[in-house]
């Protein structure tokens, strides 16, 4: 998507390749949205780090660093022997996937970087096919959150207010993203609507990541405090809530989604508002039989006693502060803990539809139209 | 309540009065949950400063507090004329009426005061009665809080999970609290139970003044994201949720309160975890006809946009971090602005009860007991 920066509007995509220098450009995510920068990786094993150490977060971004790691390491290797590259990319394949060891979006893509490099009978081929499969993993990756908005933008009509929670926007993919993807193509559809970012704590990934995001798309918007969406939609100021998912149950249409998604369905459900969840189908999980099953990850407990920002006078101007260094500041009670899951699960019945790029289905439907959607037997 | 300092635990009230210094001791409450310290206004003009600052918050302690300033104003007075002594005490009325001009109960409690000073003959008598009624006064909002423990703490069980919202806790008001009251009753009958203390954003007086109060008293308690408490509920977490009331109306059984109440309401309701509001009687308006049309303050949007901590490291010990200075962090992006509501309005049907100093009553039944619960034609 759009990046401005001193006043020149550019396209960047959060995961990119430089084929000349074989290495991975990245948007330094940690930095965002206090400071714009693209980080090159030298080689496989500092792309690791960079997934390790969230310099690049989100499903589908990180899949495709993986991916771009992978033939990066391929790439790197010198000679002609067969037996020596496969252990080399054997090698590589384990430190990318070790770089962030409970996500499965690094695997499943460098399965099918590796699939596709088998037929190769030579170290150079091979490397060709690598690098000719990974730039095609990521371009199916932007055309599936292309075709999730070309299908979301349907819902959005002028003058809509719409709430979205968590950051499920370009940055976690290679471009476009999920639950964002709707209303990109909304304004280039021309519509005018207005969106409210829940701030999502304890991360504050709306605040943070999908405020900059729509800033930088110059689309109208406000953050709103987690506890105001409830009051915001008693009064008629929410018309439709999209938000992304982490793993949606094919068998019962439940979706796992950052903390608080359960909360806002719940609320939308009260006032009859629309709620849409956005996916790529890689996500929906065909196995697993109840949503109370999915794991809830517990993170630590220092997420929610403080928060990260960057040092300002609240006092100046607002819009554009003077801002000194980052740092953390401890906002509990110091003697006090916390508990800090860091997701929850939404049932079917509260979802209206489900977003993914063959259209938008019931979440009822998903597993009558299995096949249709991909399901393989396991 | 109790508060420990280097090892000694003490009793203190968040409003007291000096009467040797003529003072008003008050505990500054924008250095909490960081620092405790008691402050003591030299006189009432420093005590309207304290209101006005924002040393002291909470509807019932700024009410004492404008109480006991206004006694402290008139016992200043020297001299016998009973006339010039009227327009002294004017002066300082309207001194403390200015300190927070839309709070109705510093004036409520400073025409308490005028009422019983009115039948002294003499100065010395006006000041006596003055100093006597604000202790009266303060004596009874204690009681009040302590009654409403007393019926609140029948709903409190061994083993309960109960979430609270916000601080209507003792910092609120002279002592005991509302909301907290229930909790300090049980733990006196010596039931044992857990109390999951929502954040609050965007001022989390949650995280800050609650959980500091609870440690001071030794109840077992977590902080949670406010995102989290829908999730909570789904896995069976939570038993019973107690929170305060900024304003309920008499003839619906609306309540509004702290943003974000509304939403703890539905997800209660959803889940048929029992909701508790508990509130003292000052605080029933019984002309308003629909909650709808109880103002809403917008608040400034650089509460959303960042938040107030100690700088410290998270990765230090976290329990007993090291903490260096006070600071704003600006958490959002900066060329994004935000909607800041204050309030919100929580229907009746969705309150289990309403709990007062007279006992419990369904929100439906205030009007029909409005004269038991001290409604007057105005």
């Amino acid at each position: 998507m759009n990046v401005t920066l001193r006043g020149h509007t550019q396209h960047f995509r959060t995961v990119a390749f430089d084929a000349a220098e074989n290495s991975v450009l990245l948007i330094e995510q940690r930095l965002l949205p206090h400071e714009f920068k693209i980080v090159a990786t030298p080689n496989f094993r500092a792309t690791a780090a960079a997934i390790t150490d969230m310099v690049v977060r989100g499903a589908g971004a990180i899949g495709a660093t993986a991916a771009y790691g992978l033939a990066q390491g391929a790439l790197d290797f010198r000679g002609r022997d067969l037996k020596k590259f496969s252990a080399h990319v054997e090698a590589v394949y384990q430190v990318l996937k070790n770089a962030r060891p409970t996500a499965v979006d690094p695997v499943n893509a460098m399965n099918d970087v590796r699939r596709h490099m088998s037929p190769g009978q030579t170290v150079a081929e091979r490397q060709f096919l690598a690098l000719a499969a990974v730039e095609e993993f990521a371009r199916e990756d932007v055309r599936h959150c292309e075709a999730i908005g070309r299908h979301g933008a349907k819902l959005i009509r002028n003058g809509m207010k719409i709430l979205t929670h968590c950051n499920a926007g370009w940055l976690a993919f290679v471009d476009i993203g999920t639950a964002t993807a709707p209303l990109y193509a909304a304004q280039v559809q021309g519509k005018k609507f207005h969106v409210f970012c829940d701030e999502t704590r304890p991360r504050s990934q709306g605040a943070t990541l999908t405020a900059w995001e729509l800033a930088q798309q110059k689309i109208s918007h406000q953050i709103i405090a987690d506890n105001a969406a409830g009051h915001l939609m008693q009064r008629g100021e929410i018309d439709l809530v999209i938000v992304g998912g982490d793993r949606t149950l094919g068998r019962t249409g439940e979706v796992a989604n950052k903390i608080g998604t359960y909360t806002k369905a719940v609320l939308a459900a009260r006032h009859n508002i629309p709620f849409y969840v956005a996916i790529p189908l890689s996500t929906i999980d065909w196995n697993l039989k109840r949503g109370f099953d999915i794991p809830i990850e517990e993170r630590h407990e220092s997420e929610v006693l403080g928060a990260w920002g960057m040092i300002s006078n609240p006092k100046s101007e607002i819009r554009n502060p003077r801002l000194v260094r980052r740092a953390y500041v401890r906002i509990a009670n110091p003697t006090s803990g916390a508990v800090n899951p860091g997701f929850d699960v939404t049932p079917g019945e509260l979802i209206t539809g489900i977003i993914t790029p063959l259209g938008i289905f019931k979440p009822q439907e998903l597993w009558l139209r299995r096949h249709e959607l991909g399901f393989e037997l396991q």
